[in-house]
């Protein structure tokens, strides 16, 4: 699992650090590195020391989009050997390495600085939180280049920046800065470059050093599910199951006691038995 | 029904108010303020002289969130004598007291001064509209705590404030100001605290003194009800069952003679017969 | 088809332009504008010389509304001989002319200038971008009418501006000008009224001039049908559909050897064969 050949990987502190490690092609997206960011964020999932990922690119750029290997690029049907299928035609490449972060039971923070490009810039829609330094230019191109949007984008993008800022940017396919990222919702905030890091960093400690995982985790599950239940009292039974099941839990009691004693809290509750249910994978592509 | 003990009620005008009213305990939620809550939602609901309610809270703040009581304070299971059950689980209380504000047929609006956490944050979001004093401070610190969102906080926190905003607040758990909860869209507009219920009654009349009943009830349950629908077509069926319900009757009549009359329209109809379909509780937990 | 009584409808450089066109009326909506917005809608989905729709309004205004003939203007049940029927109701009106946008092949940006009232507010929702003159002003007035929002309104205004925006502006049933609906993300952006057809036909040239035409119908039916898809590995089923399709053919080929070569790409792939699935009208309503 640790030799991977175009990200890198580190961990400190509870916080995990997922790097695109392909400086001399910028960060360019191949069916190995969709591969290895699966590897990476199933790691980042099953290690008990990881409570939040940051995701970001060596060097420059975030990522440029797809490794352009003349016309034949994007021909699908000749690379299924390396990517599998799914109901009989081969998979994106893209999805296969963004989707993993969908199904992550830990929250995710994209640090995005210079260029995020095709699927450079779908790739970081599961994740939960983006924050970009003021380099950062983004592009939904796919209308450029005679394809569509990847990555399961066609789902995330509306709901994270809705549908009419959505078709703006996948209509034009245009590369947008930073300040035009912000005002869309695409980023949360923009900083200097020199501070991107550090604040995708503070970020990710308030989470890690102040919330029980247990609980995150389940938060994240119902969020994101509850965005296809039908009706609100869907989540009052699923809120309900989950919260017999935490309330009466260790972390619920160190919550409780830690609050009422004005002293920081020390959570401990193993996020076994959580995961179950979407976001997941459907069977077939798990 | 007017023997309400930790909430009190109002009606003044066409425009109900509805205020948390535990000032020593800063409106901290029980049981007993969960069951009221209902009642008074359903007593506003069926009251024909209520057009708009207003929610808010008594003294510096809105609700505080839990009556916090203890480590146990989370331990449903131990509680389901109070709450009942569903799918054979102990109902949330939060769930309990929230659901009937999306049930409504009349719209809601929140006015909130001071501190709005825990299900304090969660029960304005059924609600309508949401203002703040600048004193307001929200947070879904479920995470501190060791549980998750409840109150269907999981169905509607996404879907008002989007999937990225709501993930931030939850997977933080921080405590945040009504200017960040202006910049999240979490609330419409931030006004002096000495100006909130003025601004929430001008609100509230400008909705009472201009508009058919029958119209905001039907147009709220359509507008809710489609959030959940495939397609822009089932809209168009619904659209046009209520339009020719609507369509013939004595309000559309009264709407168009006083608007080619220039005088303010004088609307009857009443709310018989809206009221069915979602949002509406399932069988079960009606 | 080119004897149109109420609209007219020009193409010039890959860019059509309807025209809402009865002036003496300021452009009120009528049952024969209904049906001829429709035929207009068909024409521009047929052409392959249109690859971008903008719609705009005649003189002051873009569209006061519906056509107020008396206190029968919306009784439905009266009219169905005009409009047809959709489960034995008579159709709205407004869905008839609004819905063939939603299914269009092609981009739709809407102009806006002056009042765009009632269905004037409500045919722009399924066209993908927005943008207002300054003289813009917006009403979704229908509460004050004794009647709810129709065109497919309460599909489209929720997941356009957001459930909160939406239930207020339908609630108060307010008209509110051009900073307003900027603030509320109905329009991306407000120009003085002697630049808003620039503005508009510039952003339809940057669409035209520079992408693919099968790439942006395809993208369109995958963004707006995966708002109602249940998750992400769904858009990751239909997408990996898409890209072995167009990711063979000739205008990706052309996409990704323009790009390298660094020179404008001609793309010629034709619409044939995208269009299936949503957005596009249930049987008994196509």
């Amino acid at each position: 699992m640790s030799d991977w050949t175009q990200v890198s990987y580190a961990v400190d502190g509870g916080v995990a650090t997922l790097t695109l490690d392909r400086p001399d092609r910028r960060n360019a997206y191949t069916a190995v590195m969709a591969r290895e960011l699966g590897e990476v964020a199933a790691a980042a999932d099953a290690d008990d020391a990881v409570r939040v990922l940051v995701v970001t690119g060596t060097g420059r750029d975030f990522c440029v989009g797809a490794d352009l290997q003349g016309a034949g690029t994007f021909d699908r049907s000749a690379q299924a050997a390396e990517a599998g299928t799914i109901d009989g035609v081969a998979r994106d490449w893209g999805g296969i390495g963004a989707l993993p972060f969908a199904a992550l039971r830990k929250p995710v923070i994209a640090a995005v600085n210079g260029a995020a490009v095709g699927i450079g810039a779908t790739m970081i829609l599961p994740m939960d939180i983006r924050i970009a330094g003021e380099s950062a230019r983004f592009g939904y191109v796919f209308s450029r280049r005679g394809i569509v949007p990847e990555a399961a984008s066609s789902w995330f993008l509306p709901r994270v920046v809705g549908i009419s800022q959505a078709m703006e940017w996948v209509a034009t396919g245009r590369v947008f800065d930073a300040a035009e990222a912000l005002r869309g919702r695409l980023v949360s905030r923009v900083v200097p470059d020199a501070e991107l890091l550090d604040t995708a960093y503070a970020l990710a400690h308030e989470i890690a050093d102040n919330t029980s995982g247990v609980s995150v985790a389940a938060s994240r599950q119902l969020l994101w599910s509850m965005l296809s239940a039908p009706s609100p009292w869907d989540a009052h039974r699923a809120e309900s199951r989950v919260l017999v099941e935490l309330g009466s839990g260790a972390d619920a009691a160190e919550g409780v006691a830690s609050f009422l004693e004005k002293r920081p809290a020390v959570f401990r509750a193993p996020l076994d038995g959580v995961g179950e249910g979407w976001p997941a994978p459907p069977a077939d592509l798990a």
